[in-house]
Parts: structure tokens; C-alpha cells; sequence
């Protein structure tokens, strides 16, 4: 069951050859980045080439050196080569810049500031932007704009939420053939999907952080997880795809360890295990009407909520287990709601949803004809 | 919450404006074709206008008549204008092959098997097909391969499974990033689904037949939906998307009243209400385990298997509800599945199925540059 439609009259069928290859710039080769090389070796020689569509790895990046070459680079193995040819100080967005190919693509699988500060002059000079980092899209509504559509170019961005979960496309198709968006309800951290679990099976709070950190589902500071700014990042990520224009502090926002459903905080500087008696608490609570904690996020009248809630047994989130992400969309058309729901992290998915951005950035026209 | 991203900097970022415009066929308006037409009319003042995509309504066709207008026929009031207008006989492949346009798009939302023979003539021509017309796809693989891609364009079939769900962009996404799909479990019929809440409810089968066909839920002759053909249709076209080579005899189909699990059937030609018996039983052993029943289709080993089923208590398709349709991927990066989950059928939702569908074939690169 691998393979896929393709034109089987010659493989050139759809789109035509011959067109100028479309050179791919990658910056970040941590996690995601080296998960992306593997899977784009493989589908170079099968989708790509059955659909005719020429795309050349030409650059690689990390934060103390790059690769640029124009003849391309081989993904397998790309990384190795990276570090042993690899040209220290070479900036990424220069190079694209001045890289003479008529279609570039950045694809951007860090977390850096400075990369993200870049898409707005990168569009403008007609790169499309495919970005597993959130940073351009979650901060100020004004930056959102510059990065999301430019002059010549657009961003692609379906991995910054839900990973490859076919969120944002949704969204997009949704907003786009007119229906209108009532509501949107969302788990969006796998992380503390995992803990809501863990807590409702009985085991306490510090004990489910230290499972959680022992397998690697938490940032190297757990805390950061906790506080619930991932979620509210990626709520205003999908919010501004529906049309909303928000900015970061008109989040409503609880973290995990501060939420009201557990009585007072014992404070943000206090251990964890402080917390333990507070969630046991909200377990029992929980228990006693069927049923279960999760953290969620919602969207409804303009506003985004983000924090714990118990969800009945007759709720959608009920039925989540482990780490599972989930969105409910509320529409004019759907008054059942539309539901995506899947593994919605880890470096596979995650570059799979990049992927996917990069073979329809090199499918749409638009400025490069 | 309507709207929609889009360039902000005078409207016409990307892609750019000027192309010639794109020219639209609709065949079919009963109530999908007039919803899609419904759905057209603002979307070409918004996020077709937005985007800078040029698209323009020249031709309108049902069994007895058509039109063909090279200046454009506005999307509000054509149907009527249809029935006043409309030249008797006009038939709508020799219009569209013979209209000058570079960009031509049919779209299908016809049952009309004389339409679906068609396709592989449009495509190999460069016109791109949108249908919700399931025909040319879930008949034999060969129909189905000269019908998918053509020397010069390609179908675009996302309304034929799960109406607007984003069910055949998600198997066509995870095959082109190089996933190996292991299992597609799914509920394809909203018909069949409605029956099995009923049933599960108490009514006896024969009410919830008469309810369903009361509600406009059914065919004129409910025994086309209860013989399960639909589903295996569907099933045939996910298949395919995944890469399997299938044809409709390979598909092990168990209809709704002949179900091994309700025991020795009495005959197609019965009377439905000599059913109820057997789903009275089958009913009270679903109760005594906590199962419900489910009319699934799955694939497995490259087989594809339609029928009832008992849904166990842990299965996602235990909470499913009314006339809900589901679609779960379990694949090499999805152990735990990707789902797939909402309303997938109704003239709305299908029609923006077809809007999106519409939407990607005027932007995708390909024989048009």
C-alpha cells in the first residue's frame, strides 16, 4: 500500500517537465529538520518525480555554519555533510537572497527569532515560506501579517499546530468557500494531554511531570509546558487563519499549575509536588460526575480561552487518550462539528506536515507563474 | 470570524493579477450544483478576488439544456436563468472542448454515468475535473486510472468520500510525503449510521427505515442504501488514493440486511420488517457488551472488506453519533490513528467540498504554467 496515483502514461503527464528546478533552503537540522531529509530522499525519487516536479535541496543550515551548493545536495546524508563541509558563518537569509533560482523555498525548522524576522523581506522577494516554527505567527498581529502573505510569496505554516494534523488547511478551506466559523474547540498540547491522563489514572501531578520530562514529552524545563503559552500560541495561530485579528495578550489565559478548577496556587515558585494535593482533589471532583481533566483551548465571539476544564462524558475530548491533539470546528455548515484528531507531535509528523507545505508551495502558481 | 488572510497590501500580492480567466463548467444543479452555485457567488468577491484568482462561470448544463456565456453568467439567479435561457440539446463536453479558454474547469455534480466516461477526453484536452459524481472512480481500476490524471490535468474528488471532510487530501497527503498507510477504518454511509443510532436507541429497524426515508436521509428506494454499494464505492476510491489496485469484485460486501450477525436473512425481496427480529437480537447482544453497531468499511492487506459491525466500548467509533461520518489512517508515523471525524454528506457540505476542490485546480501549476 505505498505509491500513489501518478500518471502512468510516461510520468510526465501532470504538471509537464521541464520547468527550472525550485531550489529548497532548510535552516535547523535538530529533531525535525534531520526527520524532514529522511523523508524528502524517498519522495524526490517517487511523488516528486511521478508528478514532475523538480526540487533541488541547494541549502543547509544551522546556527554556526551552512552548505550552499547549486548543483544540490543529496538529502541522505546531508546532515553529515553539513558538518564536515560545512562554511561557518554562512547567513541562510543572504544566501537565499542572493541565490539566483526564480523559485525559492525556505523551510524553516527552528525556533529562532531571527529567522522568523526575515519572512517578511523573504516574501517580498518571492521565496515561499514553509515554517514549522511559530514564532513569526504567534506574536503580534502586525507580524503575522508581514509574514503570512508578502508582495510576491506566502507562508506555509501547517505544522506550527497539530504538527501534521490537517489543521490549518481545514481552516483555510473552511474560511475560504464562505462558511462561517462559530467556534473552535481544541486539545493542542500533547504534552499535557499526557499529564490529564496520567492525573485521571490516579497517579499525582509531580509523578506525571517526572514521567512525562523522563520521556521526553517536556521541554528541558517543564515549567514552560505548563504555563500554557504553546496552546495560546497555536489558538492564535488557527484564530488569525479563520480571519480574527488578536493579539497575544487578549488570550484569556490559565496555565496548568495556576487554574482556578484547583483552588488557591500555591504559588508559580512552589515544587510541583505542592500542586499534587490540589489536582488530587479536582480528580476526585472529576470521578464523581463521569468525567475528565483536560487543557484545552476554545475560540467563540472573538475571544480565546485557554486552560483546564472537566469535560463531560457526552464531550468530544472525553474520549482522548495519551497525547492525542483533537479540533472540533463549529460553522454555519458544520453544526456537528468537524473533527481532526491524531498524534499531534514528534519529529515524524511534524516533518511530514512540513512536507506536505513544501509540495504544495512548489504546486501553486502565483508569482512564479 | 469571516474573512480570510490575504494580501492587505492592495489585494493582489499572489498570485498576481492578469491571467486570462479561468473558465467554469457546472453540469448538475439539483441540490448540490445549486448549493455549489449558492457558495460561488460570494466567494468570487472574496477569497477568489482576495487571492487575485480570476474564475468565471461560462457554462451551465442539466440533462435537457445548457448555456455557454464567454462574458460570464453570475453564479446569483442562474439556475434560473438556466430554465429561461437554456438552449435545448446543448451538450456540455463538445462545449467545453470546443471553448477557446487555456484554463477550463468542469465540475461534475451529476450521477451521470455519460459525464464520467467523459473525463479522460477532458483531461487529456488540459481541462481540469472537479466531481462529486463517483462513477468514473469506484468502477474499475482502469476507468478509474484514465479518469485520476490525464496527459494534460487532473481530477479533483475530495467531495465523493465524506463530502466536505478533508478525507482524500489526507490520504493523498500522507502518501505523497512517503507514509505507508496499514489500515483505514472508517463509517461512510450517514444513512446507515443514522439506522444503527436508532436501532442502538430501541426503534425497530423497520421504523428507523421509514424515519430515515421520511427525513430525506434515504434514496427513493431505501434498499439501494441498506445494500451497502455506496460504502464500497467510497471505500474503492480511498483505496485507490492510497495506491491499491482494487476492483469493485475484490470488495468483500456484506449489505445491512444481510449481515451474518443478525442471523439466517430472510431474503432480499423480504419486507424490511422481517428484519427487525434479527436486529431486536443483534441489538441486546451489542447492549450486553457494551457494543454498538457501526456499518463500517475497512482496508487491510490491501483488502477491502463492507459491512455491520459490533464497536467495542474502547473503539473511536463507539462515541460516534446520528448520521456522523469517520475516516481513521493508521499508518507507519500514525500509530495512533489519524482521524477524521464530522457531517459527510448533505447539499452544503458537499458543495464546498467541490468549492475547495475548484479552489486548488485554478492555483495548482501544471499544463496551464
Amino acid at each position: 500500500m505505498t505509491g500513489g496515483p501518478g500518471p502512468e502514461d510516461g510520468g510526465k503527464g501532470f504538471p509537464p517537465a521541464g520547468a527550472s528546478p525550485a531550489h529548497l533552503f532548510l535552516v535547523g537540522v535538530g529533531g525535525v529538520g534531520s526527520a524532514f531529509l529522511r523523508q524528502l530522499d524517498p519522495v524526490q525519487d517517487g511523488a516528486l518525480a511521478r508528478s514532475g516536479v523538480d526540487l533541488r535541496l541547494v541549502g543547509l543550515f544551522r546556527s554556526a555554519s551552512g552548505l550552499h551548493r547549486l548543483q544540490g545536495i543529496r538529502p541522505d546524508g546531508a546532515g553529515e555533510r553539513l558538518v564536515q563541509e560545512g562554511k561557518g558563518g554562512l547567513d541562510p537569509i543572504t544566501t537565499i537572497l542572493d541565490d539566483p533560482a526564480p523559485r525559492r523555498i525556505l523551510v524553516d525548522c527552528t525556533a529562532d527569532p531571527n529567522i522568523a524576522e526575515a519572512y517578511p523581506r523573504l516574501l517580498d522577494d518571492g521565496v515561499r515560506v514553509v515554517a514549522a516554527n511559530k514564532l513569526a505567527f504567534s506574536g503580534s498581529q502586525e507580524q503575522w501579517r508581514r509574514s503570512r502573505w508578502g508582495r510576491r510569496g506566502r507562508a506555509y505554516l501547517e505544522a506550527t499546530v497539530g504538527a501534521g494534523l490537517p489543521v490549518l488547511r481545514t481552516a483555510e478551506d473552511l474560511v475560504e468557500t464562505g462558511d462561517q466559523v462559530r467556534s473552535v474547540e481544541a486539545v493542542l498540547s500533547g504534552t499535557l494531554a499526557f499529564l490529564c491522563s496520567e492525573i485521571m489514572a490516579g497517579r499525582p501531578l509531580s509523578r506525571a511531570v517526572e514521567e512525562a520530562r523522563a520521556r521526553g514529552y517536556t521541554e528541558p524545563d517543564p515549567r514552560e509546558d505548563l504555563s500554557g503559552q504553546d496552546v495560546a500560541r497555536k489558538m492564535l495561530i488557527v484564530a488569525r487563519e479563520l480571519g480574527l485579528h488578536v493579539e497575544p495578550a487578549d488570550v484569556a489565559l490559565e496555565g496548568f499549575l495556576a487554574s482556578s478548577l484547583t483552588g488557591p496556587s500555591p504559588g508559580d515558585g512552589a515544587p510541583i509536588a505542592d500542586h499534587d494535593g490540589g489536582f488530587r482533589a479536582l480528580r476526585e471532583r472529576a470521578l464523581a460526575r463521569g468525567a475528565r481533566l483536560a487543557y484545552t483551548g476554545s475560540l467563540r465571539e472573538g475571544r480565546i480561552r485557554v486552560g483546564l476544564e472537566l469535560v463531560e462524558p457526552d464531550h468530544p475530548f472525553h474520549g482522548l487518550r495519551g497525547s492525542e491533539n483533537t479540533v472540533l470546528f463549529r460553522t454555519e455548515r458544520y453544526g456537528e462539528p468537524l473533527a481532526i484528531r491524531g498524534p499531534g507531535a514528534g519529529p515524524a509528523v511534524t516533518a511530514a506536515g512540513v512536507l506536505g507545505d513544501v509540495l504544495r508551495a512548489v504546486r501553486e502558481r502565483g508569482a512564479w507563474g
